[in-house]
C-alpha cells in the first residue's frame, strides 16, 4: 500500500485516525454522518475512491457500528474501491465462539462472516479467541492480521517497576501474560476465575509469593472491571506492594474504573485500540507495518 | 403456512406478537436476549425449529434491531429453518433511495439487499416507496408483499366525521391519501412542502376550501411532527372546525406529540405497526392474510 491508499473513518475516531495516517501515510478523509430523528443514519464517503481503501473503526459498543460498516464498504465498492480491509483494533463479538446452551447464538461465527463478506482483509489487535485458534477461522477474509498490544505495554511496565510480577486474572489471559513477560523476562502467573454472571465473579490468586512484590494485572480486555477488582483485593491481601492494571482493550463499562480504583489499585494502562482516559500506548506502528 | 410455523419475537414486541399469533394461529416463541455490559447481545432461540419461521421485528430505530436480524436469521437456518419471513411492520432506510449529494449511501438498496440476504420473504406495511416502483427492487426477495394501513385507518375515520376532508402534508402522501378517501368517498387533497432540514419545513395548502371543515391529515408515518403541526395550524387559521391526525406508522421521534397537539390537533391515530399510546388500529389480521 502507498499514498494511494484512502483511510477513511467516523468524526470520534479523529486522534486515532491521524496517529495511523502519520505512521501510513495514507491519504485521510472521514465519513459525513447525519442522524435522522428517528435513528437512522445518513452517511457520505468521498465520491471517488482508490482502489484501495482503510476503514478504522475500532468496534466495542459494536451493533451500531456494524451497521454503519454495512453502509460504507458496500457504498466503498460503487464508488471505485477494489481491495478493502477493515482495521479494528477492537473486535466485538470474539467471546460467544460455542453455544452455551442449545439454541443460543453463536455471534463469533455470525458476525465474523458478515464482516468477511464486507471487506478482503482485517486488521486486528489480540482478539478474543479462546476456543478457535485463528483470527482467520472467525473472520474467513484472505488476510486476517493479528497484533498484540503486550509487548508495548510491557515496554510500559519496564518503565515504571524493575521486577514486576505480571499476574493474569484468569485462565484466557495467559496468552498475553506470558508474551508480555517473555519481551523483559518478567516473572508471572495467572489467576483462576469461576464466573457465576456479569459482575459476581470468584478468584483463586495462583500459588506465588506475592508479598512485598509490585503487581501488574494484565489482560486483553477490560469491562466491567469486576474481574480485576477482585484479583486486586486478593493481592493487596496478600500482601503486595502495588496493584497496577494494564490492559489492551479499555472497555470500562459504566464504572469501571470506579470499581478499579476502589479496590486499591494504582495505575490504569490501555493501549488506545479504544479511546479512553487511560490510553497509555498507541499501536498505530504496528497497525501501520502490517498495513505496508 | 400453518400451525407448524413458529413465529419469533422480541419481548418488547410480546403484545403486537400476540395478536399476530391469534390471527395467524402460528405457535410462538420469544427471542431470549441478555446485554453484556460492554453493549454486545447474546441471544437464544428455541433449539428446535421447524422449517418454517416468520420473524417479527418493526424496524423502528433500526440499526441494533438489524443486528439482531442478522444474528437471528444466520442462526435459524442452523436450528432447522429452511423458509425464512420477515414480517416488518415498519421497514427502515426506505427514505435515502438515491444519493442526494456525490458519495452518500444509498442506505434503501444496502439494507434491502441486506435483508433479502437474510429471508425469503417480508411482509410490510405502507413502506416509504418514493422513486422505486415496487418494494422487491429495494429488497430483492421471492416474495416481497405490501400492505397499507391506510383502509383500516379510513375506516376509523368514518366512525367519527361524517364528511371529513383528508388532507395530505406533501406530495409523497398522495398515495396513502388517495387510498384511505377511495374507501369511503371522502374528499381530499395533499400540501406542498419544501423541506429546509430535520426539523424545518415550509408548508402551502391546497387550493380548496377548509372552512367548517372536519379535517383529518393523513400520512405514512410521523417522525419529528414538525410537518403535521406546520399543516395543522395552517388549517386551523384557514376555517378548519377540527384537524385529527392519522398515520401508519408512529415514529414520533423525540417531543413529536407535544409539538403536534400544540398546534391544536385533536385526536392523533395510528395503525400498531409501532407500538405507541396513540395506536388505535391493529394490522394483524391484513398481515395474516399475507402469510396465509
Amino acid at each position: 500500500m502507498d499514498a494511494d491508499t484512502l483511510l477513511l473513518h467516523f468524526a470520534e475516531d479523529q486522534a486515532q485516525a491521524d496517529r495511523l495516517a502519520q505512521a501510513t501515510g495514507f491519504a485521510v478523509a472521514q465519513v459525513v454522518r447525519h442522524r435522522f430523528p428517528d435513528g437512522e443514519l445518513k452517511l457520505r464517503l468521498p465520491p471517488q475512491l482508490p482502489d484501495r481503501v482503510v476503514v478504522l473503526r475500532s468496534l466495542d459498543h459494536p451493533n451500531e457500528k456494524l451497521v454503519e460498516l454495512l453502509l460504507v464498504a458496500s457504498t466503498a465498492r460503487t464508488l471505485g474501491a477494489t481491495h478493502l480491509t477493515l482495521v479494528a483494533p477492537y473486535l466485538a463479538y470474539m467471546r460467544q465462539d460455542i453455544a452455551f446452551e442449545p439454541g443460543e447464538v453463536v455471534s463469533q461465527r455470525v458476525v465474523g462472516r458478515f464482516l468477511a463478506s464486507l471487506f478482503d482483509a482485517i486488521v486486528t489487535v489480540d482478539p478474543h479467541l479462546h476456543r478457535v485458534a485463528t483470527l482467520d477461522e472467525a473472520v474467513p477474509v484472505a488476510r486476517a492480521v493479528v497484533l498484540s498490544g503486550a509487548p508495548l505495554l510491557a515496554d510500559l511496565i519496564a518503565q515504571h517497576h524493575a521486577k514486576p510480577l505480571l499476574v493474569g486474572p484468569d485462565e484466557e489471559s495467559a496468552q498475553w501474560v506470558a508474551q508480555a513477560a517473555t519481551c523483559h523476562g518478567f516473572d508471572h502467573a495467572v489467576c483462576h476465575k469461576v464466573r457465576h454472571g456479569d459482575r459476581d465473579v470468584q478468584i483463586a490468586l495462583p500459588d506465588v509469593d506475592v508479598c512485598g512484590r509490585a503487581v501488574v494485572l494484565l489482560d486483553d480486555v477490560a469491562s466491567s472491571g469486576y474481574t480485576l477488582a477482585a484479583a486486586a483485593r486478593l493481592l493487596l491481601a496478600a500482601g503486595a506492594a502495588s496493584v497496577d492494571v494494564a490492559v489492551t482493550h479499555a472497555l470500562f463499562a459504566g464504572d469501571a474504573i470506579q470499581v478499579i480504583q476502589d479496590a486499591g489499585v494504582g495505575h490504569v494502562w490501555s493501549t488506545d485500540c479504544i479511546t479512553h482516559a487511560s490510553n497509555a500506548v498507541s499501536m498505530a506502528e504496528p497497525i501501520a507495518s502490517a498495513l505496508r
